[in-house]
């Protein structure tokens, strides 16, 4: 993640804010969602952060695409991808929204939990358990998108949190696990974690 | 789809409206990601169209809400329902700023392609072949989804669209199939539009 202080101008790459921007927006909508269907205030606070993260991302493409431009031309060549950078913004923000939804503490109506349903089959929130045998493994070795078609977004560990963990990653017993998959990739990733699936198989 | 004509008050259950603005914006997200990476201006069209469909929606479930809030309990209670309404309104006008970007007809720049390198594995554009096992099937007979972990977001049949086409509907030799799924699920669809896989069996 680009790292980033007070919003001035840094010579970043509009390619690799794009790609943040895009991926960004995209993973706070699930935790988003996750933190309304798991009623998870702290969670519900990483995306009000988040937003900002982008919003401040978003103001650094800006000013590198303008840059950029030298002509007539540049500019319709780059217009599309301010476009798409203010596109992904809306989306970052309407996650907010409903990470806000979260923090009135009015609870989740059941209109919306049955708006949620399809996308509640295609997250969980699992805790991993002292026999799991993801215990002590690298995210990267457990090639979970590949294996079972399940990304973890998210890992709460006691008071912090690890948003979109890299490869590098270890897991630990007492993990919280927030992820996204298919459904049958979900079921077997809290399968993993609770300790009843002991082998970890190429689906 | 719930039919309307021009804005005016129609008593729907704001449950069946919220879902379908929250299933619609979702769709739309994947069908302007589609309408840029198969460069299809038709689908773009159709985005913007949907998009004033759920804007329309979003003032009618605001219009039931009103009216079925009578007191303050009442108002805390929904309030939730109307942000989470407008949030997915919000994800809908952002898919409809990217099909513009198609309709402006600039190309899509090497930096956004790279953005949606993610998403276009997830999406397919394949046309039915005419030794295709889908020909004459029904959606709902074909069970994709459960299947191949894939859903068929919309199909192109001569010069009509067929937008998140129901289990009724059947396939025809030469229909364009636009769908996301998993990327294996992915490839298997196009295996069988393009008549080289003829069989579908459950992964």
């Amino acid at each position: 993640m680009v790292k980033l202080g007070r919003i001035e101008y840094k010579p970043i790459p509009v390619r690799d804010l794009l790609v943040e921007i895009k991926d960004l927006s995209e993973l706070m909508i699930d935790l988003a969602y996750s933190a309304a269907l798991f009623n998870s205030k702290a969670l519900a606070e990483e995306v009000l952060e988040l937003e900002e993260h982008v919003d401040t991302l978003a103001y650094l493409l800006d000013m590198n695409v303008m840059i950029a431009v030298r002509d007539a031309e540049d500019a319709e060549r780059l217009v599309g991808v301010s476009a798409v950078a203010s596109a992904a913004d809306k989306i970052s923000d309407a996650a907010a929204d409903i990470a806000a939804i979260v923090l009135l503490d009015i609870g989740l109506h059941p209109i919306i939990r049955e708006a949620f349903k399809k996308v509640e089959e295609r997250l969980t929130c699992t805790k991993v358990k002292s026999n799991s045998i993801l215990i002590g493994q690298k995210m990267g070795d457990l090639e979970l998108a590949a294996k079972i078609g399940v990304d973890i977004i998210a890992i709460r560990r006691e008071m912090e949190w690890i948003i979109n963990p890299n490869e590098d990653k270890m897991l630990n017993e007492g993990d919280t696990l927030f992820a996204r998959g298919a459904p049958l990739g979900v079921k077997e990733l809290e399968g993993l974690a609770e300790g009843n699936i002991r082998k970890l198989e190429n689906s």
